[in-house]
């Protein structure tokens, strides 16, 4: 009887009785080990502090969570990891399909921690949930980097709204940072709206093109290519240096029609190869010298400053967006307003005004 | 006892007293006048779809009106004025101040009456409540225009917030096609992130630009270049056309960098003089080929009713943000909270939650 109590386990026999060979024991203690790692806040924020990667793991996967107890926690254990991060440079890295990011993040990556940097590699992809992954997701593409004890590659978050993506995105910086990271690399894809939110949360933004591509791969959408401090020409390697070259020159031109920014930096245009590694040292230093210019004139801490801003109002209008658009009265409504209002039934100011006086019913009774 | 209980305004003298002289009957007949019409909702719509100017002009007052009545009977007019609505090309014209917007729409407005349009000049400027309109505002700037009775110009609506701005604008853009405008301009200022509220509500949308200028003055923000369906270079005139074709050319190239638009069309680069008239025609004519190319392949269609869509979210979600910021217990809060979050003391997703808990806390209470 005191026995049974105490080894209460579903997976532990009676004593006595000898456990049938089926069982594999290794199993058993695998399981009773993955048990144990249900870890308090506490235990997850002392590992995270001490460089632990199994503890980092796991509170991302609370951060990434849709379960309110998981997210209590992982405000828990942000909040505490907070004055241990903010330490680390941060630097996005996009570029359309075929580019070559996940080559040119391998080569990169491993350039950084020869240097003795460590590198946590990060993703703000919303198309992920549809796709499974369509960046990162294939850890393969960076073999080397993968095995690196210096280097930390966490895929994208799936989420259905790019905010709620790139807000997780956001929280998992300050949990790498805290567990002593210290370079950031976050890539995205450059077709979309998410590098709006990775630039609102990175020092540098890189932005990787290829040359001799046709115009639908070259195809970057509105105000990326502004919101570059460099342009890397990738696969300037063999056959394709010359044309990178004429490229580097092209963008060069362009980069010249855009207004002064607000860093006071003058966007870098280069060349490199992620296969020789030719123009990858380069690419660090151009970094070092932005950060060296914005550190002087102040605007890395004013940049910071904002983007903490930022994410306190997005936070904010992201939710309130979100709590009217779940709630079961609106998604009833929604679609027939639409509808209405595509046809021109009724004016789109008029439509909005009838759902938010139902939304506004329902709040005060619930 | 009669004819006072009749003549009962002040602006009346009893009868037998002759009125001094200082009275100017003209004046009494004026005011009178103008009380008597504070229109019913009816009598404006009817106003409106007979091409009355000054009944246009009071419902316009009163979409842009703060007044919770006054919005009321503002959407009874619009959601009246609909079906007569929608038949106009909405035309997007904007520019950094100093490439003459004012004159090229003076030009350009005055071709579309002589060719016997009716044309209506609206403006999207969030930066008019603080400069007291800095663009339309001076309506001396377009004295020929002012004068056509082809032709209304209306300055920019006043607001705390570009989507209140905007959403008066796509507002009264309703009540000008409903009382007879077949071209509608929306001028508004290069510089900020209003070309995008106006891309949001025209069909074509012209990017000014000029030759020869600083680049402070050419500096235009992200985007905007990529919005543009033409890019016209103003003031090609005396010894700037060479210079002016020397920038078309260049603009030209930059847009090629670009990826192709949804519509399918190509933008057009090309100059024209505010002052000689030369390529003013060549811009109409611009307009024309673009709205056959996009209404064959559909496209004009199409945008239409996502704009409608765009309009519909963008309503409530401005509404919901409004809501929220103006609560008094935000106003208190939000402040500290700021600071809070721009020096670490806590991660802006947990400030924003605590924010967001007061509010869902007041809202059930009120």
């Amino acid at each position: 009887m005191k026995n049974e109590k105490k080894k209460h386990s579903a997976l532990h026999e009676k004593d006595g009785i000898s456990p049938p060979e089926i069982i594999s024991l290794n199993a058993v203690e695998q399981i009773q080990k993955f048990r144990k790692k249900q870890l308090s806040s506490r235990e997850l924020i002392d590992g995270i502090l001490s460089g632990n990667i199994a503890d980092l793991s796991r509170a991302i996967t609370l951060v990434e969570s849709t379960n309110a107890n998981h997210l209590a926690k992982a405000n828990e254990i942000i909040n505490a990891c907070l004055p241990y991060a903010n330490e680390s440079l941060r630097i996005g890295i996009t570029g359309v399909p075929g580019v070559g990011k996940s080559t040119f993040i391998e080569a990169f990556g491993k350039y950084l921690t020869s240097l003795g940097k460590k590198v946590a590699v990060l993703a703000v992809d919303p198309s992920s949930t549809i796709s499974h992954g369509s960046i990162l997701g294939d850890k393969t593409r960076m073999e080397e980097l993968v095995k690196d004890t210096n280097a930390y590659i966490r895929p994208s978050a799936s989420g259905e709204t790019l905010g709620g993506v790139a807000r997780k995105t956001r929280e998992t910086i300050t949990l790498c940072e805290a567990a002593g990271f210290d370079t950031i690399l976050i890539e995205t894809i450059g077709v979309g709206q998410s590098e709006t939110a990775v630039h609102s949360m990175v020092d540098f933004f890189l932005l990787l093109k290829i040359s001799g591509a046709g115009d639908e791969l070259q195809g970057i959408k509105r105000g990326i290519m502004e919101m570059a401090d460099a342009i890397i020409i990738n696969k300037a390697d063999g056959d394709n240096i010359k044309k990178a070259n004429l490229a580097k020159a092209e963008f060069n031109r362009a980069l010249h029609l855009f207004p002064a920014k607000k860093s006071g930096w003058t966007p870098i245009t280069s060349t490199c190869s992620a296969i020789t590694h030719d123009g990858i040292p380069e690419v660090w230093k151009t970094i070092e010298q932005f950060l060296e210019f914005t550190k002087r004139n102040k605007y890395f801490f004013k940049k910071r400053k904002e983007q903490n801003q930022y994410w306190l109002l997005e936070t904010i209008n992201e939710q309130l967006k979100s709590n009217f658009y779940n709630h079961p009265e609106i998604i009833k409504l929604l679609e027939s307003s639409k509808k209405a209002v595509s046809t021109d039934e009724i004016s789109p100011f008029a439509a909005a005004q009838e759902l938010l006086n139902v939304y506004q019913n329902y709040k005060k009774i619930s």
